[in-house]
């Protein structure tokens, strides 16, 4: 299948700057094939008219790829997001209304020089996994016909495997932001709940969505996120982005990174998706990371009450009306999911949150030790077939590994991880604790790197390893003195739920000395006579970090210390007017021994 | 009315070290206090005998005020929290069971040393503000008799203000650890939720309940808290307190701190509940407090969603089924709150938690400006007569300054603000963002200090003023160069939601250099030769500072800075290595001087 275009977001700019292309020129192309693709795959329920794209592309006049972060970048929104003055359907004509105003999300990407095509098909009502829940039609596949999209954002994975818009958004309730990611060899990523506004978004269950981006790199994706994830007024499910989850995150996960494995993984019988995901734990063990098993079963047990309980109300709220009045206008399908929610009373939804509080009280003892979980993002794939056989038994089979991440508040990212033997593409799934984001993209980027799989439109994936160390929610310290473990400082980093990380040396650049209360040491940097100190690396949760500073006494500070591999970390220094009636005790090599000596 | 020890932490603990007393003494005094007061006051549902004391008396053995924080402390429990062996009956005979084991809260008190005398008398399923709903007989006032205790902690708050033990446990989902503590001259804490472990308390609403401590003083409040706010595995609502929140924090409020005032104050009609709610407003502003005139109205809305709304079906959740199987067995009035619970449904439910979560992002909005907001516990006291006149009415008036504060997730401290003509004593609530617990306590022990207001028993507040400054949940940091205001780097601050508390000069013991890339200048202590040098206090939230100290490039850290006044805080310092190539600026006081005169 040929693409006129590579739209990478790099490449895409690059060719804009070079002048190899106009932003008019890259949409006609693209509004053309769109057009020629949809019998095919059902990709659009709707696309711009020429007349409709003008104000977009009359906005760009004068601007540049210098002056706009996403100049003249193509993207399909998902027709459960609104673009004003467009119809938003939901994939279902009943419901539709013609939008007033942008989503926010969708605002702010035109904003940034981003060009919408259209609206994407999708399950009706968010509701489904697959794809084929649509009166505009099944979504199949981008590479092998006899299989689905996947869904519930089914159009916008295609429009990106298709190459016809450099990213999309989705939304994901339960894992429809990932499954079609997988399906279609896309990153697909759910972040952190409240990150990405969903102000203009119609809610499938509004405790529990997020807007989601489909991109081709995960390096695309933590741009996106990094543009785009402020707090918004028009969502009072908004949260601010901490800036530890900012652009600068993304980079190089450090090694010896610990990744849960579940103890029990379900593929159906299907080993090839065994095999590709064992393949990609190995990527990650090349990488540095340790698999640490973990007891699965209490994500599982949450992802029951995804369908069985309350939460299925949430749905009912938007979507009740209609069924009362109108019950021929909802598919018989998605009637049937929303069926139990008058049923469920108020006593019963606590009862479930309280399960759920439960469930989500296991996982987060369970992720606290660890920096991610690799899951399959599905057991297995399903063919359009089988689906048409069973649609709700293979539809929820589907949701296995995705439907408890919204309940739980994790962060997610699908990304590629092979090709089956019939040539569909397979992926797997990291998710970590809330606000990882950037974390879980560098560790996704690495992966896409690390396993040079082709890319949608067979290219390869040829990026540079990003400059920077990936960080995430944690911040690694050195110490050199009383905080070294079992030391009489220690319990400041333990009580703030800190982990020694690592036992290793500075550079061969430091003088320690003994200050004068006899109680503390100070290391201080002396680049022509120094010699390496023992020290210890502490990784401490970021909200912990300012009051372990707060409670640190002067000369002693912190601020950046060289390891002997060349790493400069946050760590321990010492001002010089401190080192009056100190003592020199370099020549020990560190503090223990120097308080062995003492002895 | 006599008090036969002053039973405060310190006072006691003193008592104890001197030889004074003993625990057995205290006990058996208290014991029979408790058993000759208790046909005036139903203070307690029942009085531990002899033979169940001895264990706890028993275990003390060997041990002093050194060896146990809380040794041979009297304390009091709610009767809707379990002690070991003992029936708990949440005021309903018919639901009563003996509890086999502690509610982790009396397990942890009991563990430091502390004595349980026996449980208290309460509205039924803590369903009430004003303590007369009990099979045991309505809890009269501590100092007026026409008047009632308050509730639904009733015995709690008698067996403290009528000098029976040293601190009781209380418990509060709509204000039932304040109102009460407000009739009777008290402090009560009600902690951010999650803070003191819930296991084994009888639910009111479980994803709103909380533990809360009824104490002479602010500071006992402040010492209990620190002691128990741990993170416990048995209960799911269980949160763990960041290191800021812990007893260093209790202090000395800075100058210049903000407290919101609501912009409408109901006293429904009584002059004195105005008058001295003014006066504690004043002694804020004394203490240095600047008033901010705030909109209440999203905060009153969100309160009217507790009754009316889904969350009586978390009530019902405990007590329905004996409602439906034996409806005699719970009183009328409670039975007719609980009524709506049943035609309650989970869409409606899901509309409720909707409608809180958007007056929540207006309320957070308007705390996110302050640090801490005052307003009275209730409009107006009410007396035993009203109440037997519209009990149903009268009761939720007590409630319009309390119902929204744990559907808000916010932290509050009742705190005494005089007595009234009639001798009835008076209180305010100051109330902030969660885990700002001990920073409100700071507050609340300031104005106790400085009203020098009598204490139950006739006492007179001697404490001094604690040594260190109260913090919260932002850190204070010095900045001198490119982070000042405006400047090249000040976006990084303000990115963290960081805000200008103080431009000022540091002690004149500094050196001002501009570092050799001519960008930052570095500032370093000298104490024979230094100047004082201009600088800027910002604010930043603890969560960020992780992320802003890792932006630092060496040289520069974060360390200790003395400024003008005196005060060492958090600030920029300078490791010695850095200074090479530098230039001496320290004549032009400062890096702004410096920046213009480069022009």
């Amino acid at each position: 299948m040929m693409h006129p275009f590579d739209l990478r977001l790099d490449v895409l700019a690059q060719a804009y700057r070079n002048g190899c292309c106009t932003p008019r020129e890259v949409i006609a192309t693209l509004h053309e094939r769109a057009q020629a693709l949809n019998p095919a795959f059902n990709t659009f329920i709707y696309l711009l008219t020429a007349e409709e794209l003008e104000p977009y592309l009359a906005a760009l006049e004068g601007a540049s790829p210098q002056t706009l972060p996403l100049y003249g970048v193509p993207f399909a929104i998902k027709d459960n997001i609104d673009l004003a003055g467009i119809e938003t359907t939901a994939a279902c004509p009943a419901f539709a209304y013609r939008a007033e105003q942008d989503a926010t999300i969708v605002g702010q990407l035109i904003a940034l020089g981003a060009i919408p095509l259209g609206k994407t098909n999708l399950d009706q009502f968010a509701t489904g996994l697959n794809g084929t829940r649509s009166p505009w039609g099944a979504c199949r596949n981008s590479v092998n016909a006899d299989y689905p999209s996947g869904g519930s954002s089914a159009g916008s994975s295609l429009a990106v495997a298709l190459g016809l818009a450099s990213f999309a958004l989705g939304t994901d309730t339960a894992g429809s932001g990932r499954v079609p990611a997988s399906l279609n060899n896309l990153v697909g990523l759910k972040a952190t709940k409240g990150l990405i506004s969903t102000a203009g978004v119609v809610p499938a269950c509004r405790t529990l969505d997020c807007v989601t981006f489909f991109t081709t790199t995960a390096a695309e994706a933590s741009q996106l996120l990094a543009l785009t994830a402020v707090k918004d007024s028009r969502d009072d499910y908004s949260r601010a982005n901490p800036a530890w989850n900012g652009a600068q995150a993304f980079g190089v996960p450090e090694k010896d990174f610990r990744f849960g494995v579940p103890d029990r993984l379900e593929f159906l019988g299907c080993a090839e998706s065994e095999a590709l995901y064992h393949s990609a734990k190995n990527r990650l063990i090349a990488l540095g990371g340790i698999p640490v098993t973990i007891d699965f079963s209490p994500f599982l047990a949450a992802a029951t009450l995804l369908y069985d309980g309350p939460w299925v109300a949430e749905r009912y709220h938007l979507a009740g009306k209609l069924i009362e009045q109108q019950p021929e206008a909802v598919l018989p399908v998605i009637r049937d999911v929303l069926r139990k929610a008058p049923g469920t009373d108020a006593v019963a939804a606590f009862d479930a949150q309280y399960k759920l509080q439960h469930f989500k009280t296991l996982c987060d003892g369970i992720m606290a030790d660890l920096d991610c979980v690799l899951t399959p993002t599905y057991p297995r794939p399903v063919t359009l077939a089988e689906l048409a056989e069973d649609l709700v038994k293979r539809n929820s089979e589907l949701g296995v590994y995705t439907n408890f991440m919204n309940l739980l508040d994790y962060a997610a990212v699908a990304v590629p991880a092979g090709v089956m033997a019939n040539g569909l593409p397979s992926g797997v799934t990291l998710f970590g604790r809330a606000f990882t984001d950037q974390y879980l993209l560098s560790l996704a980027g690495a992966l896409q790197r690390h396993q040079k799989l082709t890319l949608p439109g067979n290219r390869q994936i040829q990026a540079a390893s990003p400059v920077t160390t990936a960080s995430h929610d944690r911040l690694s310290v050195v110490v050199c003195g009383a905080h070294l473990d079992g030391l009489a400082l220690n319990h400041q980093l333990r009580q703030r739920g800190a982990t020694l990380r690592e036992t290793t040396r500075s550079a061969p650049h430091y003088r320690l000395y003994a200050l004068a209360d006899g109680k503390r040491p100070g290391m201080v940097r002396d680049r022509e006579q120094g010699a390496a100190i023992a020290v210890e690396v502490w990784e401490l949760p970021h909200t912990e970090v300012g009051s372990f500073l707060a409670g640190i006494p002067a000369p002693l500070g912190l601020g950046k210390v060289e390891l002997e591999d060349g790493r400069w970390l946050t760590g321990f220094i010492c001002e010089a007017y401190g080192l009056q009636g100190a003592q020199d005790i370099t020549a020990f090599g560190g503090w223990r021994a120097w308080l062995a000596h003492q002895r």
